[in-house]
């Protein structure tokens, strides 16, 4: 039977923060290497982006999380860098996104009826030429905005500013700057670094309309069409991807049940934002001058299907979250 | 200790139905009288009315249902005027009732939002422009045809038509045309009339898509927008009424608690059919020429707001019927 190793003591903070910047440094790097292979405009350059981004937040939400145990101004300014590369990285996908989302939704609302109509009407008629102008509206604004999104990207990654980053995370993948309490050990400070994040979330989770959430078509989603009502949602998603990426560097490996729990519950909150941005996107077309009513009633009801998709985001995550309410409940008690 | 009444001998089946009818057309002539005390025009018209179709209603039902026990010339041409007298009186409740609920949804979708918009964007501007021309032609539409259905009520009411009905309800007050087999007891002829009713209940439900309501949030009544999936609940809604009025001839008295759920279910219903039929009428609406974009836009989400609220009625109607599933089943078997 092995033996554990006590040759080389107990785990510091950085025996365990280094390899993981490490590994996340080295994926950043691979990632920028295929997109540079690729070429800009092919669709392994999307992938690569994606590994990008991935590596990216991953690298960003430790600088912030276990910012104590880290060279705090050099942390800070690599995680400013970090976001601002992420985010304008991002911007092609999601348009992309977008305009899938919104066609996928007209295609379903005007659908041929699945049995005939009665008496002989014609009434998937007029709304299929709406919503095939609305569908014409929306592929026009946001391949308009893909495209500058994808401009935006190229710029940012020929930059010198791009390269200040690939720079410091090249150094990453090498040597972390740690701050003195990185020599302390790594149960000694980790954890708790980590149940900051923690007690974050349990907060802001605590602040969400989640008992009305649960009740299913509650319609609450749909009043006022309000998008203003979304933001502490949002929160909750960056504050859930905050301890998720907390938990990977505490617990390597394969996920707990938890972790699951949670990657079900950030996927419900990628669908509410998702479908927020959908909505405002199809309000936004409306506001086009001199569209037919045709194409505005279409656009209407998209509008308020995405809020609808919205609405349901909330109650899934509700729905993921209820088992861990109780973890919740704790965290969030001051 | 009082001991039943056995001088009389066991009930037969007119014996049930006679009492039942003749109350209900007492009740039929009562709403009658005060329709023309009150006036075509004042509010108390309008519960006369109701008491009226509720009269008519039960009657109509209880023709079908035991027209075995019944003359059966008589009972269906009966049942056929009080459809009609039904069916015209109340279109004017329908249509004020249909525009207050699309009234009610625009107040709801362009309310002012709860928390301030963002870089102090006036987001509500222009939605509240476009809800309140819609609410405008909404207005105008319903009313008119409210204005219709409340002359051809009057129209219906001043009919020889109407007084061959009347007559005919007067007449059922005191004698009720029964046919040979009501001599038989009531417990052998009025329990499996009434069963049939039941089966047929039984046998539309299991043909509903009753599973995927269960799902909150399955966007099914908003497919293709189509009313024309809504037939099969209409259907279901009608049987339920009818099984509903043969339990109250055979179990008078305070309900029991299988009524309630009945009359819960009957409800959700009830809702399905109003949200379909504002759906339409809001559809209808943006058909109308020459109106402003904003106006078509507020419609469409006017639209598939009612729509939601189909699915909302139909994930409602599920979780009553539910504990009555196995009761449904079992009729619904061959």
């Amino acid at each position: 039977m092995p033996r554990p190793d006590t040759t080389t003591g107990p785990q510091t903070a950085g025996d365990v923060l280094s390899p993981y910047l490490h590994t996340q440094a080295g994926e950043f790097l691979r990632g920028l290497r295929l997109h540079r292979e690729a070429g800009p405009d092919s669709g392994g350059a999307e992938e690569a982006a994606r590994a990008l981004r991935r590596a990216a937040r991953r690298i960003g939400a430790t600088l912030h999380t276990f910012r104590p145990l880290l060279d705090p101004v050099w942390a800070e300014a690599l995680r400013t860098e970090l976001s601002w590369l992420s985010a304008t990285l991002a911007g092609e996908h999601a348009c992309a996104a977008r305009l899938a989302r919104l066609l996928d939704g007209l295609q379903r609302l005007s659908g041929a009826p699945q049995v005939p109509a009665p008496r002989g009407e014609t009434t998937a008629g007029a709304p299929a030429v709406g919503a095939a102008r609305a569908g014409a509206l929306l592929d026009r604004q946001l391949t308009l905005a893909r495209t500058r999104a994808h401009s935006a990207a190229l710029q940012a990654l020929g930059s010198s500013r791009f390269h200040a980053v690939a720079d410091a995370v090249a150094l990453l993948a090498s040597e972390v700057p740690l701050s003195g309490s990185a020599a302390a050990y790594a149960v000694e400070v980790l954890p708790s670094a980590a149940g900051l994040a923690e007690q974050r979330l349990g907060q802001a989770v605590a602040a969400l309309p989640l008992a009305r959430a649960a009740h299913p078509y509650n319609a609450e989603a749909l009043a006022g069409l309000g998008e203003t009502q979304d933001a502490p949602w949002h929160q909750v998603r960056r504050l859930l991807r905050l301890h998720r990426y907390a938990q990977e560097v505490l617990r390597p490996g394969p996920p707990y049940e938890d972790d699951e729990r949670l990657l079900r519950a950030g996927l419900a909150l990628d669908r509410h934002r998702d479908a927020s941005e959908a909505a405002a996107a199809a309000a936004a077309a409306a506001r086009t001058p001199r569209i037919a009513p045709a194409t505005a009633y279409a656009l209407g009801v998209l509008h308020a299907d995405q809020r609808h998709e919205v609405e349901a985001a909330r109650f899934a995550f509700q729905q993921v979250w209820q088992p861990m309410a109780a973890v919740g409940a704790q965290v969030a008690a001051p």
